[in-house]
C-alpha cells in the first residue's frame, strides 16, 4: 500500500502463480478496481456514449487527451468550468496524457529541442509550443486525477528482422544501420525524457489533488528499459507507466518488453501500460504485473462496425448478417445485446449511416473489455486462470 | 368512440371552448394519448436515440419512412425480421407514411401517371415504381400499426401575394396565371388521390393488424379541401389525415386551412396533421380538433445545434455559450438538462464534431415537444388554456 497526497494504491490480492495483482486505486474523485481498462474520451466525451451509460457498463476511470483539449476548447476554459470531471458530468476519476504522443504523431512540422516541441495545430495550423512546464500547466487546468509526464517519444522500432522476412546480405547491412540509428535516437529520447521528468515534477502545481505518473520508455531495448526504470523510479511518484509499446512491434516484442519491465517497477504503486490493447496483450501484461490499460480499440473499431466477441471480432457490415436475428453475442449483458438489437438491425444502421450503429456497438465493445477485466480480477481473487482462458479464447490465441 | 379492427379511438374529454379533445388511440402494439407528437425515425431509428430513452422522454408512437426503408434494407427483410416494431426493438405503436411525399421531393426524374410514380432511387439511381398497390404491400411488410394512403402530392402553393411583397401590374398577371396553373394541378392531384385511395383500401392486406388512414389534400383552397373531406371520408377508415400543409404556405394559411378542415372530419376518428410543426402550429391545430402530429424539427434542429426552449430556439454554436455553465433550460426534466450538461459543454461537443452534441440536444428537443403535448393534454383535461399559454410563450407569438 502506498499513500501519495492525491492517490492511494492498495494491493488486495497477489496472484500465487504470476505477477498479477488485484488492487484498488483511490483518487479525489473516487476509486477504481485494478487491473482496470480505461475507455478513451479524446475530446471530452467517449464518442456517442453518455457518462451514465459508461458507469453502468463498468467503467470506473476514463481518459481525456491533453493535445485535443488544449487546442479546443482550451484548458483555461475547462478550468473555468470546474475541471474535466465536472464539465463532462462524468464526475469520477480521469486521466490525461501529456499531449506528447499526439504532438509527435498527429501534428505537422514538429521541431524538437531540449526545451520542448514546437508544432502546428492540426485544427488551424497555429504555431504552438509544448514543453514539460506547459504540459503540466495544461493538465493542472484540465484537472484530471492522474496526469502523465511529458516525454520525448522516439519513433517506433522496425519489427525485428527475425520476425519478418529473411534479409539478403545488403538488407542485413541496411538493417544494422537502421538499428544503430534507432538506438542512438532511442537513447537520446530516454535521456531527454528523464531531464523533462525532473522539470514536470517541479512544474506540477496541484500535487494535493492530482497525481503525476512517470513514463518508462526504452522501445524494444531491454537495457534501455532498465536504465529508464532506474531513472524514472528514482522520482518518488504516485505511479509509473510503460510507454512506447503497441506501436507496431508485434505481440512477441510487446510480451518480451512488458514481462521484463513491469516486475522491475515499484510494487507498491500502480503500473500503467499505455495504449494497450488486444485481449491477449492485456492478459499477458496483467500476468506481468500491470494494473492499468487504455486503448481506443473498442471505441474506434465500433465506429467501423467491428464488434468484439470472446472468439474474435465480427464485421457487422458483412452481408451474411443482413437477416441474422441474433444479438452480437448470445447471453451478453451489454446494453446492445441484452435489449434485443439484432445483427440484422445493427448492419442496417451502419449501411444507412445511422448514429445508432456506432453507439450500440461502442456500448457492446466497451462492455466486452470491462467484462474481460472483471473476469481477470475474479481469476486473480480466486487464483483460477481457467476462469479467464475458458471464457475468453480470443485472449489465448 | 370508434372501433376498427386494429385501432380503437376513445375521446375522453372534449374541450368546452375549442374543438380540442383529449383521447386515447389503441393499436395492436399498445396505446398512445392524444393529442400526440410522433418523433420521426426515418430509416428505422430516431437518429442517435435508443428506443428505451425515447419511451422515457414520453414518446408513445414513432414514425418510419416507407420511401427510405423500401430502398434500404427493403420491406421484405423487415417483414422477415418480424416487422418494424420488433426489428427496431421499439415494440410500441408505429406509423409509416406512404412514400409518396419523398418520391415527389427527394427523388430525381419522377414520372407521374394514373398508375403511379416512376422514380430513380436517391441511393443508386435504380428505376423504381411506386403505385397505391405497391405502397400498401411495402407498408404491410413493414408492419406499422398505422399506414398512410399513397397520394399524389401537388406542388406547394406560392405564398399568397397579400402576405408577401406588393406586386406590380405585370406581377399580378403572372400571379394570376400561376394561380390558375396551381389550381388545375391541385384539382387533378385531389381527384387522382381519391382514385388511388380506393385502390389502397382494396390492396391493404392486413386490416386486422394495421390501420389505413386516408389523407385530405387540397392545398390552400378551402373548396378543394371540402371536396376532399367528402370524398376521403366516404371511405370508412380508422383515421384521417390532413396533408399538404407546412410546405411553405406560412402560419396564417396553415391556421386557415386547419381551422376550416379539421372540424369537417369525423369526430369519432383520430385526426392527424402531417409534418407539423412549430409549437404555435400545433397549439392552433389542437384547438381546431387535431389529435396527432409528426415533425422532424426537434431531431433535425438538434443535429444543427438548435435547442428548443419555451421562449424560442437557442443556437448552441454561438460563442456566448462557450463558458455558460447553465443547462439549456433551467429546471428542464430532460436527460440532458437534468444531468448537468452545460451550454458550454454542449457547444464544445458541436464545435469538436462529437456525436454526443446531437444526441443530447435531440433528447432535450424531443422532451420539449413531449412536455408541450403533455401540458396541452393537461389544459384540455382541466379546461384551462392558461396552463399552456403561460408556460409556453413560444406557442403564443
Amino acid at each position: 500500500m502506498s499513500d501519495s497526497p492525491a492517490l492511494k494504491y492498495e494491493c488486495l490480492v497477489k496472484d500465487a502463480t504470476t505477477h498479477a495483482r488485484l488492487g484498488r486505486v483511490t483518487t479525489v474523485h473516487g476509486s477504481f478496481d485494478t487491473p482496470a481498462f480505461m475507455p478513451v474520451g479524446t475530446q471530452g466525451s467517449v464518442k456517442g456514449i453518455m457518462p451514465d451509460d459508461l458507469g453502468e457498463l463498468g467503467a470506473q476511470i476514463i481518459l481525456g487527451n491533453t493535445y485535443h483539449l488544449m487546442l479546443r476548447p482550451g484548458s483555461e476554459l475547462v478550468a473555468k468550468m470546474g475541471g474535466l470531471q465536472k464539465w463532462t458530468t462524468w464526475g469520477k476519476p480521469m486521466l490525461t496524457d501529456s499531449g506528447g504522443f499526439q504532438v509527435f504523431s498527429l501534428s505537422d512540422a514538429n521541431k524538437i529541442t531540449e526545451d520542448g516541441v514546437v508544432f502546428k495545430s492540426h485544427l488551424n495550423g497555429a504555431r504552438i509550443e509544448l514543453t514539460p512546464e506547459r504540459s503540466m500547466q495544461v493538465q493542472n487546468e484540465l484537472g484530471a486525477d492522474i496526469m502523465m509526464a511529458f516525454d520525448d517519444c522516439p519513433p517506433a522500432a522496425q519489427r525485428d528482422a527475425s520476425e519478418g522476412q529473411s534479409t539478403s546480405g545488403s538488407g542485413l547491412t541496411r538493417h544494422a544501420i537502421e538499428q544503430e540509428k534507432y538506438h542512438k535516437r532511442l537513447k537520446l529520447a530516454c535521456e531527454r525524457s528523464n531531464r523533462w521528468l525532473g522539470r514536470c515534477v517541479k512544474a506540477h502545481a496541484r500535487k494535493s489533488e492530482q497525481s503525476l505518473f512517470g513514463i518508462i520508455q526504452g522501445g524494444i531495448d531491454l537495457e534501455q528499459r532498465k536504465w529508464c526504470v532506474d531513472e524514472v523510479c528514482s522520482h518518488d511518484l504516485p505511479g509509473y507507466a510503460i510507454g512506447g509499446v503497441a506501436v507496431g512491434e508485434g505481440f512477441e516484442q510487446l510480451k518480451r518488453v512488458v514481462e521484463y519491465t513491469a516486475p522491475l517497477m515499484p510494487s507498491d504503486k500502480p503500473r500503467y501500460l499505455m495504449g494497450v490493447g488486444y485481449e491477449r496483450d492485456i492478459l499477458t501484461a496483467v500476468q506481468a504485473g500491470v494494473d492499468m490499460f487504455d486503448c481506443v480499440l473498442p471505441t474506434r473499431n465500433a465506429r467501423n462496425a467491428n464488434a468484439f466477441t470472446p472468439t474474435g471480432q465480427m464485421r457487422l457490415r458483412n452481408a451474411q448478417f443482413a437477416d441474422d436475428p441474433r444479438p452480437i453475442v448470445e447471453g451478453c449483458d451489454c446494453a446492445c445485446c441484452s435489449r434485443g438489437y439484432s445483427r440484422s438491425y445493427l448492419r442496417h444502421m451502419f449501411m444507412a449511416g445511422e448514429m445508432l450503429g456506432p453507439i450500440l456497438v461502442t456500448l457492446h465493445n466497451l462492455r466486452h473489455f470491462q467484462r474481460f477485466l472483471l473476469d481477470i480480477r475474479t481469476a486473480i481473487r480466486d487464483n483460477d486462470w481457467s476462469f479467464v482462458t475458458e471464457r475468453w479464447p480470443v485472449a489465448c490465441v
